[in-house]
């Protein structure tokens, strides 16, 4: 199903990425990592970009972030035990929201096992609705940091 | 994000559904259902209707199916602890894989939490190639009983 | 290795219960769910029991419950796909902690699965140590209700 | 909860260890890592040391471990995003049966976080039963390369 140029993603086609260890219930019973797993692993390293270079505190923030969309297309199947790269950079930034793309690799394999996307709705966390002047600024520049170039989006 | 089109899904629009009781777990830190669990709750529907009206046994069936590509649109939060109820139906079939929708409803309430969908291939357990002829009869046959009408797809 | 006496528990032995439907991946690469999961209900029931029977709202209230102990012995495998009863009765109450032991059965069989236990500490929100006076009275009232009676204990 | 010799465990006294990337769902309401979430982490490290030293292929092998029973104490709390060190350790070994210590650290902090335990039952895959001869050698071999000395034990 991926298209062409999603097959074609290389580790150097993302700007920010971390190695996850797989765990032994991220297998299912057909021996490959559960479909859902990859989901879990596009929330951590968003989540943890998020910590580590927006400023987010979950616990506290004034914004926080909540997915409205999220999809990925399989490619090759990972099993454990293994090694996964997780590989994030950010296709668009709108006033209040942001689309995220994650690659998915295996540690010594430059091919790409899966790629996912999802949406970031920057709301308030007492009205759960965006602010009126949108997401707040040390956010908006760590997100423009790993930022793709126009030209290379999906 | 969700088109009009998905916000106006009602319990009427799908042929199969089974209650799920949320987990502790399900939630993360923001009180609401993670939004990777949904796609836990895709597969236990889709995989609880393969085995019982479709003839899979995950572990010795000669045809299993495998995820090539999941989405999900976001339209209202679920909270712990709460019953979901989960509602499939099947938007197209081609000769070795089908294009699954899926609502996910609060026990309660009409309105429709979210909506997702995601396409297994059928593929030969020992190769993980799709059969010559495509999919078993057995496995086709279920998947017709709940293929919506053309006019009402997604 | 689980005793005689709790390989004869039986659903009266317990005073709230609750069905939830398994997951698919809940089971793991045997076919069997994954001991794990076992956790993840006990959570879930005991949090349920909580916040609809003991006034513990999990984001805003003062006092919250956290795990010092767990365990678990397993005495027969349930499979994907199933509707468990998660059976909940409390051993002990200490001044800011209370023992939980919990029942897992399978819809329409009376042998026990597997029978855990784990041990809330109530502390403050804020500080995470016991309030002075241990727990609240709403929380201790609602946990006497499902006590189990001094010689039925574990 | 935990004795004083389980809060004393050092990274030293184990014999394997491996870092896992915590993941955002690891972290509960209460923002630190969900207690069941430990028992994922066991059975990890426990499965990884069975693929890589031990002969074991989950799909295939004639013997499979299956848990009989698990417990853990929690002495300090873990919160994503983090690293933990997870160490494992055998410490008894009988026929067909083995017991496993885990220690859990955070990357960066002497200070033992969690200790838990479980026992495997090695049982031959179609009937679920101990092999008449009790486990495999490789098996044996590869879990007393890690069973800590006799004064060392629980």
């Amino acid at each position: 199903m991926a298209s062409t140029k999603l097959r074609s993603r290389r580790r150097a086609d993302y700007r920010f990425s971390l190695e996850y260890r797989t765990r032994w219930s991220d297998n299912d019973m057909y021996d490959h990592m559960n479909n859902s797993v990859y989901y879990y692993l596009f929330d951590s390293i968003v989540n943890t970009y998020l910590v580590q270079r927006c400023g987010l505190d979950p616990p506290s923030s004034n914004q926080i972030g909540l997915v409205v969309h999220s999809h990925c297309d399989y490619i090759a199947p990972i099993s454990f035990p293994s090694v996964v790269n997780v590989a994030l950079r950010v296709n668009k930034i709108g006033k209040s929201s942001v689309t995220y793309e994650i690659g998915v690799f295996e540690r010594g394999d430059d091919a790409v096992k899966a790629v996912g996307s999802f949406v970031h709705v920057f709301v308030e966390r007492e009205s759960r609705k965006p602010a009126r002047r949108g997401m707040g600024d040390t956010l908006r520049e760590g997100l423009e940091r790993i930022k793709a170039d126009e030209t290379a989006r999906l």
